[in-house]
């Protein structure tokens, strides 16, 4: 069973995917963002991808249509903690997100986004 | 009915889209646009489309067209409010405005002009 939580946390939403989602899924989690990201007015999202052990296609190309459409509401997009073996079936799969940023953790992504993150045990809240 | 007015604010031109412009409409607005930057020596522009529930891709190419002529003119150009469902209506139909600025206000558009806002609090929030 595939899940997403959307957090806010300093000016940012935070999504975390979990498990193997639906196409359905990733398109509501578009829908949710965008809604989002003007709703709480936020300066950037990072998606944590770090519980996937797969990305296939169309998630990929999802994880891009959010960042194109966080931009045009003036936020960025980081992608957080992604595996080596998705990396690698990305590359595979001729999938390589230019221009999207990515971080290993989600305080390093809160870094990238120029939001400094007070404390470091903060990060799973 | 659509329309459009074009204010002048320290420096800037703040042009506010309502209704549903029709091509002429938009066509029109580059034209008047173009004008008043020379006219008033704007440094820069916002494009405020907080009141449009919709952008087809004519209006999007117009204010994609906009920024780029304001550019020759040597100003910037700035979109203000997008709403979340034109922001994926736009990625759906792959025009995401690559180098286009976008802000949430008219107030931080202002800040990303380089042009001080005198009071936070007026961004309507």
């Amino acid at each position: 069973m595939a899940s997403v939580s959307i957090l806010e946390l300093d000016g940012a939403l935070v999504a975390t995917l979990q498990g193997e989602l639906t196409d359905g899924a990733a398109v509501g989690l578009q829908q949710d963002l965008a809604e989002a990201v003007v709703g709480v007015g936020a300066r950037g999202v990072l998606i944590d991808i770090s519980g996937l052990e797969l990305v296939d296609s169309f998630l990929a190309r999802t994880i891009y249509d959010i960042a194109a459409a966080t931009s045009l509401l003036a936020a960025e997009t980081v992608v957080v903690g992604m595996r080596p073996e998705v990396a690698i079936t990305l590359v595979e799969l001729g999938l390589t997100l230019p221009g999207l940023r990515t971080a290993r953790t989600v305080a390093d992504g809160m870094a990238l986004l120029g939001i400094a993150s007070p404390n470091r045990s903060a990060e799973g809240r």
